[in-house]
C-alpha cells in the first residue's frame, strides 16, 4: 500500500502521466505555522534539471496545500498536497519501442505481472516522480522536529562508483571508528552540502573525483551508482520500539523503499563486522550536562532498537540507473529477442538528487517514532507509579 | 509494537526471566497439517549449546501449540505457541554489577530511558530469547510456502570478521556478477549448511578459516561479527507493493529487526554501486517454459519493489556481540566511572545461530506479501475486464 | 485518523473552507473500467439543493480523478479524487456570533479542546462535506462488487420523527419477523427509492406522512431525526472476521462514523431482544440450487460475525440536525451566558441525503471484507490439504 | 483478525477445546503495579455458574500472567495472559447430532464456509470463551484509566425481553431526556449492580420482573434477549478521532464484536430520532470549576466524534441465545431435513454475564483513544505555537 507511518501517516498517489501527484498527511500536530514556503525548498532540491549532470528536463514541481491549514497554521486535520504534472497525457499504445520491450531492470515487467494492466509509463508508481509526495510530507515533519526538538537531518553523497569520501582501510574497516568521519557528521549542514553541487559531496577533492566519474559514464551513455550518508542529530532518547519496529529497522524499511536502493547500513555497518567487540562497544561517560552518553558511536545512535541520544547515522546504496543510452540485447513482451535502444535524456547517477529524498524519509521515521513515544510517556503516567518502587527506577528526563 | 505482518500476523511476547516466551500467529491458512514436529527443528537449530563456539547454556526450547489446530490440522484461527523459560526467576535488585552499570552496547540504558522501569534482565525484549516466537511463527509460514509454491529458503554464513566466502575483488566488486556465487545460491540447501556446523558456512576452506577467527576472539575474551546470506527460491512473480512496502524494504525491515544487525543489502548491494549500469542491468531472455526471465540477477529477484521470479538473495550484517569477557571502562547509572567485568559464558560470534532466525523472518515477509497479492488477483477479477481492453494486456499466469 | 479499510483503503481530506475535498483510494483492483461517470451519480444524490426540504445551497460537487486510471481503466495504483470547494475562503476571526459561541451539539467545542486551534468552520472535519470523499470511494467499491458478485446495495428512509415505515407492533416487536418487510428488502432498488424524493421512503403513504413531519419542523425553525435502512444483497458467504472484526461490527463502526448518527441495529436489532430464541433462530433449509440457506433471516445475513449468504440489512439512527433557526440559550467560549441565533439555511432533516452515504460506507465495508477473504482462500490452498482429512471437511464452493 | 487497538493492542487466541485461551496485551504503560489480583475479579464476574439463571458449568477461569511484569510492576513490554481450558479434549468426529447439523443461528455453518474446516466446537472463535482474553485485557486498561484519570466504567442490565428499566414513553421516547435516568448514570457503581445478581439490573422492582421473564423462558426450554447499558464517567475531553474513528464509532465496533449483539445506541439513540432538535441540542453552561460543560447530555458525552467531558453512555442489544432445549426443524450438512435436539445446559439469557464484557470492551476503546491523544498533545507542542496566533486560540487544559 502507499501509506507510511502509524501516527504521522503519509499516503501518496500519482504516476508519470496522470493529472497530478501528491499526498495526504494525517496526524500533523495542530497549531504549527505552515505554508507552501516551508515545503518548496526540498521540492526544489529534489527536482530534475539542477545541473549538467542530471536530466535536463525542467519541471517546476510547485506544491499546493489543499487542506488542513488556515491562515498559515495547521489545524491538526489531514493536509493534502498536490503537484500538477505538466505533461499529463498518457501515451497511447502504438508501435513504439517501449510498448514492445519491458526495459531491463525497470519495473515494467513486474508491474504487468502484478497488475495485469500495462500502464503507458511502464512501472508508473516506481517512477522517481512518486517521491514528490514523500518529500512534501517530509518537509512538514522536519519543521516540527526542528521546532520542537531542534532535530537536524543532513544527507550528503559519500561515494560515486569506487570513489569514496571515506574509503574502508585496514585500520578503519568501518568509518565509524574514524574520528574525522564522526567530526564531519557532527558539523555538516545543508548549505555546505549544496555548495558542492552538482555532486553534493562536502569535500572539494572527493567531489571533483566523483564528478569525473559521473562525466565519464554520462559520456559513455552509461550510468553508475553511489551511496548517500545521512545523519540525524538531537534525536530524543527513547525512540523506537523493541522487537519488530526497532528504529534502525524502520529506517532500513524507509530507505529501501526509495527507488533504486540496494543496501542500508547503520553505525559501523558491514565494516563493523570486522571489528572486535572490545573496540566496537560504546562505553558510557558522563556528559557536560550530567547525563550518561556514549564515548564512541559505533552503534549509530541506536541500541536495542531505541535511540540513545547520540547522532543517528547510516548509509544507503543506490544502484546505477537502469535507463542508459546504449543498446541492450533483451526480449520483447512477445518473447522475441531484439535490441532495445533508449531515447531521451536521463540521470547518469541519481545520488545527488536522492539527498533530499533520504532526508525526507528520515524525517518521516523519526516523527512517527516520536509520536509513538508521546503516547507512552505523558505526565499523567507519573501519578500512578508506586512510590516504594519509584526509588529503584532511574528517572527519565 | 511486537507485531509483524498485515495478513500473516505474528505477535510475540516474553523476556528472559518471565514464565514463558512465545507468540500468537493470526491468519494461518486453514486446512494445513501442522503439529509441533513441524516447528521444533528450526527451534532446535536456533537454540544455544550447539557447539563449543556457542554459549554452553543448554535450553531445550520445547514449543507447545495452545490453539488453532485440531487433530493436527489448522483451523484458520489464531495459533498461540509457548516455550517455557526454565529459569524464570527475575533477579531481585541488589548490589550486583549489572544493577550498577548499563552494559555498553546493550539495551539496558535505552530501555530504562524509554520505559522508566529497570527490568532485571536489562533490555529484556532485546534479548535473543525474543526471537523464539519469530522462529516458531516462521516455521508455519515456511511449511505453507513450501507446500503451496515449493518456496525454498536457505541461509548460511558468508563472512566472519574479515574472512569472506566471496570477498569483493576488482573484477567483482559485488558477488552478484560472479557466476560461481549465483550457482551456489541456486543449489544450496539446509542439510548442506548444517554439515558445516559450527560455522554454517558451506565451504570447507572458508569454514575452517572462519572457525579459527571465532576461536581467536573467544580465547581473547572478545567477540567478532559476521554476515549471513539468505536465498529465497521459487517466489511467485508479482509479490511486493509499490512505493513504501517494496518487497526489499520489508525484507530490510525484517532483517534489521533481528538483534545485533547493522546492515542489509539485496542483489548487487553496496558493491553494485561500483558497477556500470550496462553491466548491472538484467536483460530479459525466454525461459524453457516460454516465459520471460532475466539473464542475470543483479537485481536480486526484485524490480520496482516487486518479485520478478528470479531467486531473491540478500546479506545481513551482524555486529560483534556486546557481551565480552574483558573488563570495560564505563560509567554507572549513578554517573560514576568504573570498570565493568562481565561474568558467565557468551557467544563470541552470533552468525551461526542467526541462520534460522534470518530464514524465519524471510518466511514471514514472503508469506505476508503472498497473502496481500491473493487479495488482489482472485479469479473473479477476470470477469469484469473489458474485452476490448484485454487484448492489449499481457496476461498473468 | 482519516483512513478506512485494510485492503481497499480510503483516506479522505478537507474541511469546508479549504481549496478542495477528496480522497485517495488504495487497493482498487486493476483492469476495471472506471471514469468520473461511474462516480458522479452518487455524488449528485448526496449533494445539497435537491428539494425544498433540503438546504437550498447549490453545490455542483464535480469529481475529478487525478491518478490511478489510464484510458478509462484502473491500473491498481492509488486513485486520488478531488472536488473543488467553490467558496473556499476561510472566514477571518471577527466579532461574528460563531466566533463567540461554540454551537450546541456541534463539534466546535470538542475540536477546540482536542486540537487547541479554532478553525473558521468550527469542527471542520465533522462537516457533512467530509463525506464527499467517502461517497466517491464507495462508488468505486460498488462498481467492483456489482461486476464481480452482482452485489446490490440499497438504502431508504425508514422513519422520520415518530412516523415509521414499519413501526414495532406487539406481534412484531422487530420488523425482522414481518414477511412484508423482508419482501421489501429483497426487491427494493434505487430508482424506486428516488421516485419518493424528497423523503426517499419507498411507500406513498409513509412518504407523505414523513414529508409533513419535516415540513412542520422546518416551518417551526426546528429539526427532526430519522432512520435509514440499508440492505446488501448477494454478499458472498464467508465474509467477516471472527472476534473483533465481525462483519456487523465493521458495519456498525462505518455507520456510526457518519456525522449525526446515534444508533445501529442489524437484523432483528433492539426489537429482537423481545423475541423468544425459538422464534429468533434461523433454521436451515435447502435452496433451489442445492445449498443450505436459512429459512428466516432474523440474523440479518450474518452469524458469528461471518456472512451466511442471506441479505444483510440494518438500520441507522440519525439525530435531529444541530443547526436550528431558533434562538438558543447557551454560553460563549469566554464563559458568558447569552443567546445564539443561527443564520442561514439548513437541512431540517438529514435522512434523505444520508441515503447514498450509508450505501457508500456499506460498499467500503463489504469490499474490504471481500479482499480479506480473497487473501485466505486462493486456489493454491487446495493443493496442500491432506486427502485423508479432506473427506471430513465440508467443501466451500 | 483477532487484534484490537492501535496503541493498547490486544490479540486474543483460543477456542473451546484447545489447551488454553488468552491474549497478549501490547502497549501497557510501564511502571504500573499489576498482578493477577487486579484481573481476576472481572474474570470471575464473567464466568459461568454464578446463579441458577446461568449455565451451571463451573469453570474457574484462573488467569496467569506470563510476561511483561516484574515484582508486580509493568515493564512496558507485552503482557501475555493465559487461562487453561479444563476440558481441552476436542471431540472426535462421530455420529453425534452436532456433527450432522449446523446449529441454527450459531456460527457452525459460516465458519465451515469461511475456513473449509469443521472444528469440533463448531464456530470455535465465536464461543463466549473467546471473551476471556478481552476481559483480562480490559482489566488492565481499567486500572490505568482509574489511576490516571479516575475513569469509572459501570454496566448494568437495562432490559430483559419486554421488561425495561426505563421503557420509552410518549414524554420520553428516549431515556436521555429523563432526569431520573441521567441521575442513575451519574451514581451507579459495580457493587450496587452486583447486589442485584442474578439479573444485575440495579432496581428491585425491575430486577424482579426481569428474573421472572428469564425463569419463564428457562422453564420453557427457550431463551430471551435483553439490553445492557454502560456509562463511562470522567473521560478526558478531546478523545476520539474525526472522520472514520469517531469515539462512538469505535464503541459501536467494540460492542458489536461481542458475541450475540444486534444493536448499539449512544446518548439519545434511536429514540432521539423522535425528539426535536430544539430539545435534543445540549446547550453550554459554565461548570463550578469555571469551564464549559453541557447542560443536558443527549449527545451521550461525544460531539463530532470527540469526547466533551460529559458522561459517555450507550446501550447494547443482545439477542436470545441460539442454544435452546426445544427441538428445531432444520437441515443437515448433507442437505437432509431433520430435527435437532440440543443437549446440555445453557444460559437462557446472556445479559447478566455480558456486563463485565461490555465494561472490558469500553475500557479498551477509551484506553486506545487516550493514548492516541497523548501522541498529539505533548507539552513540547506549546513551544512552537506562534504567539501572535495563540491569543486567538482557546487553550486546552
Amino acid at each position: 500500500m502507499s501509506t507510511w507511518g502509524e501516527h504521522f501517516r503519509v499516503t501518496t498517489y500519482g504516476e508519470s502521466h496522470c493529472r497530478s501527484v501528491g499526498c495526504i498527511v494525517d496526524g500533523v500536530p495542530p497549531g504549527m505555522e505552515l505554508t507552501e514556503a516551508d515545503i518548496q525548498p526540498q521540492m526544489t532540491r529534489r527536482r530534475p534539471g539542477q545541473s549538467a549532470l542530471t536530466t535536463p528536463r525542467d519541471e517546476k514541481d510547485r506544491v499546493e496545500i489543499q487542506s488542513g491549514t488556515e491562515f498559515g497554521v495547521t489545524l491538526g486535520t489531514p493536509i493534502a498536497m498536490i503537484v500538477r504534472n505538466e505533461d499529463q497525457r498518457p501515451k497511447d499504445y502504438g508501435g513504439s519501442t517501449m510498448d514492445l520491450y519491458p526495459r531491463p531492470s525497470h519495473a515494467d515487467f513486474t508491474y504487468l505481472e502484478k497488475y495485469g494492466v500495462k500502464a503507458s509509463s511502464g512501472g508508473g508508481r516506481s517512477s522517481a516522480r512518486e517521491t514528490i509526495g514523500r518529500v512534501a510530507a517530509g518537509a512538514i515533519a522536519e519543521k516540527y522536529l526542528k521546532l520542537s526538538h531542534n532535530v537536524d537531518i543532513v544527507s550528503f553523497v559519500s561515494s560515486v562508483g569506487n570513489e569514496h569520501l571515506f574509503p574502508p582501510t585496514p585500520e578503519h574497516p568501518t568509518a565509524s571508528t574514524n574520528p574525522e568521519y564522526l567530526q564531519l557528521l557532527e558539523t555538516i549542514d545543508r548549505p555546505t552540502v549544496d555548495k558542492f553541487i552538482p555532486v553534493r559531496c562536502p569535500d572539494a577533492d572527493a567531489s571533483e573525483r566523483m564528478t569525473k566519474v559521473i562525466e565519464k559514464f554520462r559520456d559513455a551513455h552509461d550510468s553508475i551508482g553511489g551511496t548517500v550518508t545521512c545523519v540525524i542529530r538531537n534525536v530524543p532518547v527513547g525512540l523506537g520500539e523493541p522487537c519488530f519496529d526497532k528504529l534502525e529497522a524502520k529506517l532500513a524499511h524507509a530507505m529501501l523503499s526509495i527507488p533504486a536502493t540496494k543496501g542500508f547500513e547503520i553505525g559501523s555497518g558491514f565494516g563493523g563486522c570486522e571489528v572486535p567487540g572490545s573496540t566496537h562497544n560504546d562505553p558510557f561517560v558522563v556528559s557536560d550536562d550530567g547525563r550518561l552518553k556514549t564515548k564512541t558511536n559505533n552503534s549509530g545512535g541506536i541500541q536495542g532498537g531505541i535511540s540513545n541520544g547520540a547522532s543517528i547515522y547510516f548509509r544507503v546504496a543506490f544502484k546505477p540507473p537502469a535507463t542508459i543510452g546504449q543498446a541492450q540485447n533483451t526480449a520483447t513482451y512477445d518473447l522475441q529477442t531484439g535490441t532495445l535502444e533508449a531515447k531521451g535524456r536521463h540521470d547518469p547517477c541519481v545520488v545527488p538528487r536522492a539527498v533530499p529524498i533520504v532526508e525526507a524519509m528520515s524525517a518521516l521515521v523519526i516523527m512517527d517514532a516520536l509520536m509513538a513515544q508521546y503516547a507512552r510517556e505523558c505526565e499523567e503516567h507519573a501519578a500512578y507509579v508506586d512510590h516504594h518502587f519509584a526509588h529503584q527506577a532511574y528517572h527519565c528526563s
